[in-house]
């Protein structure tokens, strides 16, 4: 029997005590939102470092942060094996509403194959099949990669602290790759890899004109509308095709080679399954590029609110003296928030007429990330699924934002592989989250592949 | 002595007198939008039907609405003479903010020239003169035109009950033309008669797209957002030169011939008075017209209002549902809002993409109007004025809209001659309302002059 085969084996016979393990921390109601739960963040991150403690590992430490700590670990002991870093987060969503929850949320409860608490699938549950396949190989062989942890408690509030954390521990951090399995599965018999999030860059335009809102029977015709303007300013940003107007946007954009795109269209997402998701009498973007890849390989801009004028009940002649758009532009490879914002400014530059003032404001960006799929770690993970599920996983690309990781891709300058166990009705953010418990001991099975591949 | 030298010395002795009557009138609250006033605006009705007699009209009658009541009165023995219908409305805004008067709004209060009451400019100051001037005539001959008044209750609440009762009570109200006296002059130095007045076609255009706010992230790209869409759509009803686009639009506009724009040239209205009223950081119309014409001869398009998505602090990443804008469309001669609300669909029925539902929804329309300037009623006034302040008056063309006008035009087929001696600084529906009195004693004297210029 090899070194591997015992772990497996281990694991088999301790599914029992990795359950416990996991619902022991799954009673700490670790909500990052509530300041009534500051103790219980800490009590949370003292569970970890048991247990990380318990695993060998070493350098031990819970980091303060202006929030909550971060727990950091490592075992660096593997000679010419790439070092991963594990990326997880113990904060939880908040329980609301209580009522609707059909067993208590932080009272881990078994129902048939599933555990049901909040974070039993986002994403203590993953977190605990990564200690779980560590225990696994340590119980009877020496690690075969290097491994570090860097699990943050303030995920669900944005990772307020995270960026400066990396920023200021660069050399502690360093390492291959990251492994992040906060992502999820596409369904159970699907294991998938995420290597690549859009970014985001935010903004209000705001237009004004007139010093105050005007009648605009006595004015109407003669002055600038900045409710007009706006909208035409903003109904130029996208052509007849799609394509986005602003100058230069597609400069930085990486394109999607054929054999990417006949990975994608492998994803179980057609346009009937967007509609029904949707509810949209038709789907509409990009000409040239299917819907899949319109949402995970192509930036795009929306609206995502405006405002203007009267809005209430009937009709009221105003002229409003003002009017505000707010933008979003996802991003994709090797755009960046700051370079589309100064798109953004100078399609407004060129586009604005006289008689009105424009201003873009930038909210909020976000760098977009993707990791080569040939990659170290990827291979590693795919390989591991692959011997568990019997298949290859799907490679998927994310149309949303996770801001770690692009973060940590620029300030660390890693990739992450985006994986894990969750399945897309384990509810999480909602009442009665759960967990496939069957789909999560192979987890732990793949972890253990994972690392033996790494070695 | 002639008899209309004899009117005009009787009103000049009786100056006092007709002051008295206007004060009276001024004490009673006849505010419409209040039901607490609903007998003040019997009691000012009743007030009206007291005056009427005295100067011998005849016919007189309140004629109740659902609101409140109409009071006619007719004197119909001049033979050959034209018929003139006196329009006119008793009821007077609300008088909050009560705090800001200088005296109470109910207790007419003369400060040097000018007598400062809720009412004595808009329009019981316009209503008394009127009767002064009749009065003035009729004790010493027979009246020289024949005359109908039509007083209502309801203007300062639109009107809601008059083109009803004008509807079903067309014979009676049959005329020549209306004398309208509820519009200003442009100074006391500058007697003006407006000519004509922009009708509206205010709708709704509702977009939906998706059955429910999406995450922009998770879809964005691939679905026709219905905020953008919108934008485009209104965006494009006028193009680079101030043209609306929507389809037909112009085909029934009368346009203004070289005579009138140099009339119009003559009004004390240039580019810097409007920015400074405006507050614009520069004007912008229709290519071709003057900022007067702009906003007097030639229709306009503006956003009133719009809303879709979030629009309060920071940045939410939704993909709305829906997208509303509040669009209204000033019109001129002969544009009507049916044919323009018909323009209006069309355009969005021809550009509408697909992936979005659009809906027009008309909540308000109102006719224009215009009177020709070589008509009995404009041409007996214009004489008037130049007979009193010894110069002709300018001619306005108005970029509002007063609906009894055009609704007078379309159910009774006459025309207005808009005219009244109230000032731009009159404070109407604001605190300390006043009335100028030497204007108001010039107007007198004016409308004496008209009457027997229409004889």
């Amino acid at each position: 029997m090899t070194h591997q085969e015992k772990a497996l084996s281990y694991a088999k016979e301790n599914k029992e005590k990795f359950l416990d393990n996991l619902k022991e921390v799954l009673e700490i109601p670790s909500v990052s939102t509530d300041p009534a739960h500051k103790d219980d963040m800490l009590k949370t991150a003292e569970w970890l470092v048991e247990k990380l403690e318990s695993l060998g590992m070493e350098n031990i430490k819970i980091y303060p942060t202006p929030r909550h700590p971060v727990v950091y670990a490592d075992w660096l002991h593997a000679k010419d094996a790439p070092t991963v870093l594990v990326y997880g987060h113990y904060d939880v969503q908040p329980e609301d509403p209580l009522d609707e929850w059909i067993t208590p949320p932080f009272k881990p409860t078994q129902r048939e194959a599933s555990l049901h608490a909040r974070g039993a699938s986002d994403m203590k549950g993953q977190i605990v099949a990564t200690l779980s396949a560590i225990e696994s190989i340590v119980k009877n062989d020496d690690f075969p990669s290097n491994i570090k942890f860097m699990l943050e408690g303030e995920e669900e509030i944005g990772s307020p602290s995270l960026a400066d954390f990396m920023e200021s521990h660069k050399e502690l951090l360093s390492a291959d790759f990251c492994l992040n399995p906060d992502a999820g599965m596409l369904s159970a018999d699907t294991p998938t890899i995420t290597y690549a999030l859009r970014g985001l860059a935010y903004a209000e335009l705001h237009v004004t004109g007139p010093s105050h809102d005007l009648h605009s029977g006595l004015f109407g015709g003669a002055v600038r509308n900045p409710a007009n303007t706006l909208m035409k300013l903003v109904g130029g940003m996208k052509d007849e095709d799609g394509k986005i107007t602003l100058p230069g946007f597609y400069d930085k954009v990486r394109d999607v080679d054929a054999e990417e795109r006949a990975e994608l269209a492998k994803l179980p997402v057609d346009e009937a399954l967007l509609r029904e998701q949707t509810g949209s009498p038709a789907l509409w973007g990009e000409k040239g590029y299917s819907p899949v890849e319109q949402i995970g390989a192509r930036p795009t801009l929306d609206v995502n609110g405006m405002l203007s004028g009267f809005t209430g009940e009937g009709a009221k002649t105003v002229l409003p003296a003002k009017a505000m758009a707010k933008i979003s532009m996802r991003l994709v490879p090797d755009q960046t928030p700051e370079e589309v914002y100064e798109q953004l400014r100078q399609y407004v530059k060129e586009n604005a007429p006289e008689g009105v003032e424009c201003e873009v404001k930038a909210l909020h960006g976000g760098n977009p990330s993707i990791s080569e799929r040939d990659g170290v770690g990827v291979v590693a993970m795919s390989d591991a699924f692959e011997a568990v599920w019997g298949k290859a996983p799907l490679f998927k690309r994310e149309g949303g934002s996770i801001p770690v990781v692009g973060d940590m891709q620029k300030i660390l300058g890693i990739e992450s592989v985006l994986t894990g166990f969750g399945l897309p009705d384990d509810r999480i953010h909602s009442p009665n989250e759960k967990l496939d418990l069957p789909t999560w001991y192979r987890g732990i099975d793949a972890l253990i592949h994972f690392f033996y591949n790494l070695g």
